[in-house]
């Protein structure tokens, strides 16, 4: 792939002052148009070290208009970082709609180091390089535009380059330890970026190689990849969507799902006694496992969804009465900012999400974009029917990360449904409860239904199952589900 | 102060029932009509290990409504908490306009842990407290509400309660480790906590006392002092701002501030030769500080304000320029975003700092209160007057905390501004830098010029102080600045 260069890869000063005048006002009149459009745009420098993509990164800040355009770097991770699933560190940083952000450091890099450095085995790679796939066909689905370019450059000029700049390279304390090490796995290094570049060059997101043994080729080259891949998008818009591939289903568009609402026995309910008893048990013992996964340094994620007066909020308070303060957080959701609006629906979930070792609950979650979203077409069709498979890779890279993801459904009957409202109503200081918007969704019961049916059916993966609770008795709803808690926590941290 | 308690703290199970009954209601009334008004409300929860703070926290949670309201704990510090300064960490989980947070290990928590341990003399922990009464005085100035409870148990109740939480304790590894040694410092925590109360207990920020004994006590107390406190700010409003002081300048309202503008030389120019033999030696002397300030893990904060026009954006390029694209972050401003203006204004700019070792460039910045929101009237008097000594107090803070900051002032004459509005309205590639908001500010030329000398004359401090570029010649304007650069940053790493 990297063999040899079939064009003319040199400019010479006066060329790349003339190309590049035409150039920088093309690309600002790009930008200017971008940011009247609703997507963002990723550009990755990618490359050996010598390759000079500090040098691209800063003639493109030159080119363009600072405002709009931000650099994102990732070198030294903070513990903060680290203490996260991989993704999270780039999902903060991402560029809102209508700006452009320059990653120098991209995902690619924990793959290429750690398979270099023999601390990840060829399988683990392949699922990197999978989960690298998926993310910005993620993106690219939501609608950003993803520039990947790789600057090429030989043997030789890598070394001359590494030379010419060691005053510089001297103060990296990474490259300062080992000299050597850089330029002396020239050809491991590039084997490497072959295989994470052919594994992840689709058609929605394709790598551009560029000859980098010239800087002024080099940096020309790319303004006009940059341009032409702006102008095009700007003119032609997202290409159509290939159709939504879901392996835990016959496919989008059945319509007859397995009714899992209809398995919940309703009828099932505790007495006093016996709910006092195991309230205090249950409690008991899941404030020993969280301390344990705290110690551990797993985190628990979990997920409370369920109809409108089920109960999801006092059986939050029976699971956090059971923790300390500062082992969890509760979010509870709103209508998004504008700063989140700005982002991919996911964006405003992964920014919630606690360090290792503690415990983020969720009143209401991602799954909104199935639920509310979808019945009141908040979400275009394809947008919600894409979010089965979006949500299974969140959740997926979350348990690969160590953490312990439970999803719960508190399942009560319209009937019951109806009587809590009236009680709501009639109680003073449980009257806010209820809202007219409750009462509106209560004449959607069916079609609510059919998305419950469908989310459970779609999404209850072996790395995150759901939970069904039956919820018309209180007491009954809130002991299942300490006791899925203690058991899902504990069956986890024995492993 | 702690002495003993004069009033009957006990409170029987029945009664407790009823009064929390009750309290809960009017809590919940009060909380909706909070989400109505434009201020947050801060509920600061100290006092001594085994003093119930926990507990006190499950309990608002259980009576209040959990949308609206947040617990922030502070226990294990990151990476990047630890290189921010101290209040970066306070800062970043304030609860925004209309919602409750609560704190659990607070503000206070540094002063009293170092000033036990002995690792902080008593003129660092006396400007701690003043830190802390600024730093409530400007969030209440800005409409915060804050409630501060101290709880306060005998040192038998403080050994009984650690016993019987025993269990629980364990599993805290810093209590683990020394497990005499919060009871045993019983009498020194409590005078540092008296200290500490005496210090911050101000007119607009009073502590409230709850002896807390007794559990059902202790929460009705503190329940009855939130809802007291909510009631009365909701219905009475802030109260009226004491005037401001600052020692810097006579006082605010003196209109005859002295002309700084007036002192710049704007006849100074640079010959092309020079600039280019400068501008290449300055460039290598700010790439080696630079690198060295992030090797001493000094962080540099660069604030670039100026007339339309002067210059700003191609004078940052030639700093950027010298700087490896790793080591810093160029931030510039647009409108607030909606979760931007919930918060305290100077609250955007906060979280866009940079850690330590690492160069944050502000292309405009805090100083728009004091400029554009004054001449404008985005902002009220008393608001942009106070400014100057909030602005005053946090630039001292990142001192402090050893970052470098440096404030630019460009300056031109309207007449260079003209010609230069007038050439750039002429050129493609720079037509989209003129915008008719340009040619509607330099007609406030003259109230623009007015808020500028008093923005010099009231925010130089020794600290960081401003430099006034003569910016009519922009090559000599780059030079100066990165001549700038390269003495302050040398002089602050030489210290």
């Amino acid at each position: 792939m990297f063999e040899s260069p079939t064009v003319d890869s040199r400019l010479k000063g006066s060329e790349f002052r003339k190309q590049s005048l035409t150039l920088r006002r093309e690309l600002l009149q790009a930008q200017f148009k971008l940011a009247e459009l609703d997507y963002p745009v990723i550009i990755l420098v990618a490359g050996i070290e010598g390759a000079g993509k500090g040098a691209l990164i800063h003639r493109l800040n030159e080119w363009m208009d600072p405002r709009g355009i931000e650099t994102i770097t990732f070198w030294e991770h903070s513990d903060e970082e680290e203490s996260h699933p991989y993704f999270w560190r780039f999902w903060r940083k991402l560029p809102p709609r209508g700006q452009i952000g320059i990653f120098l450091g991209t995902w690619y890099r924990k793959p290429a180091d750690a398979f270099l450095k023999g601390r990840m085995k060829r399988k683990e790679f392949d699922w990197h390089c999978h989960q690298i796939e998926s993310f910005e066909q993620m993106l690219h689905n939501d609608g950003a535009l993803i520039i990947k370019l790789w600057l090429h450059v030989s043997h030789d000029t890598q070394r001359r380059q590494l030379e010419e700049n060691a005053p510089e390279k001297e103060q990296i304390p990474r490259v300062a330890e080992q000299p050597d090490e850089l330029a002396g796995n020239y050809k491991k290094r590039l084997a490497i970026a072959e295989k994470l570049i052919l594994a992840t060059d689709t058609e929605s997101n394709p790598w551009h190689l560029i000859e980098a043994e010239d800087r002024h080729y080099r940096d020309i080259t790319a303004g006009n990849i940059i341009l032409a891949a702006m102008c095009d998008r700007a003119s032609t818009g997202l290409p159509p969507e290939p159709p939504v591939r879901d392996m835990n289903t016959a496919g989008p568009g059945t319509r007859a799902q397995p009714k899992a609402l209809d398995t919940v026995d309703l009828s099932l309910v505790l007495d006093q006694d016996t709910y006092n008893r195991k309230l205090k048990k249950y409690q008991d013992r899941l404030q020993d496992l969280i301390w344990k996964a705290y110690r551990k340094k797993r985190s628990v994620v979990a997920v409370f969804e369920g109809w409108d007066a089920a109960g999801k909020g006092s059986a939050i308070r029976r699971v956090t009465g059971a923790v300390d303060p500062r082992l969890y957080r509760l979010v509870q959701f709103a209508a998004p900012s504008d700063e989140e609006r700005a982002q991919h629906y996911l964006w405003r979930f992964w920014r919630q999400l606690e360090r290792d070792g503690r415990c983020t609950f969720f009143d209401r979650s991602w799954y909104g974009r199935v639920l509310v979203e979808r019945v009141e077409q908040f979400a275009a069709e394809r947008e919600w029917q894409r979010a089965y498979n979006e949500i299974n890779r969140f959740e997926e890279q979350l348990v690969n990360h160590g953490s312990i993801v439970l999803k719960f459904w508190i399942h009560i009957s319209p009937e019951e449904q109806l009587s809590r409202f009236k009680e709501r109503g009639a109680e003073p200081y449980k009257r806010y409860k209820i809202t007219p918007e409750d009462w509106r969704n209560r004449e959607q019961w069916p079609a609510y239904e059919d998305a419950v049916n469908e989310m459970v059916n779609r999404t209850s993966t072996s790395h995150a199952p759901w939970t069904l609770i039956s919820g018309n008795d209180k007491p009954y709803a809130r002991i299942q589900i300490l006791k899925t808690f203690c058991k899902t926590i504990k069956r986890a941290l024995d492993d």
